[in-house]
């Protein structure tokens, strides 16, 4: 299933899903439904066999909106922690040499912090402060039964789904000091969408075709397979320190070819589009517009 | 006033404050009373005139509990944002020179995750992965008035108050990767409390007496007009890249005196009692636990 937010016109933001081409609410399929995406994910055991029967063409008929008439909002509301793994694909550790950045033998994990959580096609803002804003396509893992040391082997039953991310990036800031933190947390740097796909649906997440535009030229194409550290190890890993909560968002890599590895640098001025792409998650395209 | 979180028994958690030596729920003292501390800090401006006249002895009389016959909780049920600052005072900075680090010229911000969040009273754990926990006494700053892009000059106004923190590390895990956010983020490794003492009774935030102590024994002792980057400088900093909001949390950093910096190291092990003290804030104290 394919887990949405998406608001018409002025009307307040719904929880839906997307059946084919349709954005409809969960208040539309069922009674007592959930209006958070949190609650909804910690729900999910109990939601996913009322709603499965629904899925076909006959059980929505008639119901929800053309997706074309609707907005597709941030599919999470609200999280409690959005973690980010830095050079965890070959080829980006390979660009990133120049900055003084080698092949990590542990995991290095950073935090995005949640301010800058997004919609899908919102924009992308290009702050005063910042003249180095980059993209960065990543799959992004989002927890669905939390918990803490989760084992490798367990670790699948603990995600509920994946979305595209773009892990939007102040060079200048990231580098400025040793801490990543400020650089990747500028308010709308983190969009995410365009829906949560179920792991059922998504099936392996380490065979998916990854890939970012900008303005149309292909920056970054790549393959989840090419993970340094995959997805299960992340989550056993994260979970060693942290109790993992539903709804968590886990961005998990970013392939090469970004911005700060040309020569010289190719950042994101106001009026790029940036798209970013993954196997049959769909895409999110964010323009990027100067802070006023 | 002193806002606080506390639970008599296995009664459900209130928020009150604390008058004299009583721990008085807000909803014993006026109508349509907030429940949690984020929206009590949003609708402070209309609180405030509301609470201040029940202050005195006649006010509150016979209300609430006696402190000794309560549990403190954390303060915050929840928040957003706890961002931290790193080698903030001059004695902290030159007793990590050994570990590489040395005098920043830009303000070093990390992220404490928000699954740390923990109470006054609550016992620290010293999780089976790490074998350096460590403390950090740290003057806390909480956000009342959001916003960005917060001048210093203005920054007084966008603060709702402060409390005491420990900023407990895993020095280990801290240290492992050139990012410090795991270590810096183990479940129970960030209590703040007892209390949020609003900015108009705590004075000047940086002139307070900052100590702690493990099992008695002193081990920081420093005042807060030692910091390097002072608490308006940091709202200024962190604002240029994130809308900060009711309820975030800055730690504002630590002294000298950490067990990292005696050789050998003196960390903390289970059954350790860890106090900290600032001012007029009061003290929390924690117990070490080894994770079950």
């Amino acid at each position: 299933m394919r887990l949405i937010r998406f608001c018409k016109g002025d009307a307040p933001a719904r929880l839906g899903l997307l059946i084919g081409e349709r954005a409809v609410a969960l208040s539309e399929l069922i009674a007592d439904a959930p209006t958070g995406t949190r609650d909804a994910i910690a729900r999910w055991s109990d939601l996913a066999p009322q709603l499965t029967p629904l899925l076909s063409a006959a059980g929505a008929e008639g119901k929800g909106e053309p997706l074309a008439q609707v907005r597709l909002l941030c599919p999470l509301d609200a999280t409690e922690k959005m973690m980010a793994i830095g050079l965890n694909y070959a080829d980006h550790i390979e660009e990133m040499r120049g900055s003084g950045l080698t092949t990590p033998s542990e995991q290095i994990w950073f935090s995005k912090q949640v301010n800058c959580l997004s919609g899908p096609f919102d924009p992308i803002e290009h702050p005063r402060a910042s003249e180095a804003v980059d993209y960065e396509v990543e799959l992004v893992a989002i927890i669905g039964k939390g918990g803490r040391h989760i084992s490798a082997a367990d670790a699948p039953a603990h995600i509920f789904g994946y979305c595209v991310g773009n892990d939007v990036s102040a060079r200048d800031w990231q580098m400025k000091t040793p801490q990543w933190v400020l650089g990747k947390s500028f308010d709308t740097h983190g969009p995410i969408g365009p829906a949560i796909v179920t792991a059922d649906e998504v099936g392996d997440p380490h065979a998916l075709d990854i890939r970012s535009y900008v303005n149309g030229e292909l920056r970054q194409n790549s393959n989840t397979r090419h993970l340094v550290f995959d997805i299960w190890a992340q989550i056993e890993e994260l979970s060693k320190v942290m109790t993992l909560k539903p709804g968590d968002v886990i961005f998990t890599g970013t392939p090469g070819g970004v911005g700060a590895a040309f020569k010289p640098p190719r950042y994101l001025k106001p009026g790029d589009v940036v798209r970013c792409e993954i196997g049959n998650l769909g895409a999110i395209e964010n323009t990027v517009l100067a802070e006023s």
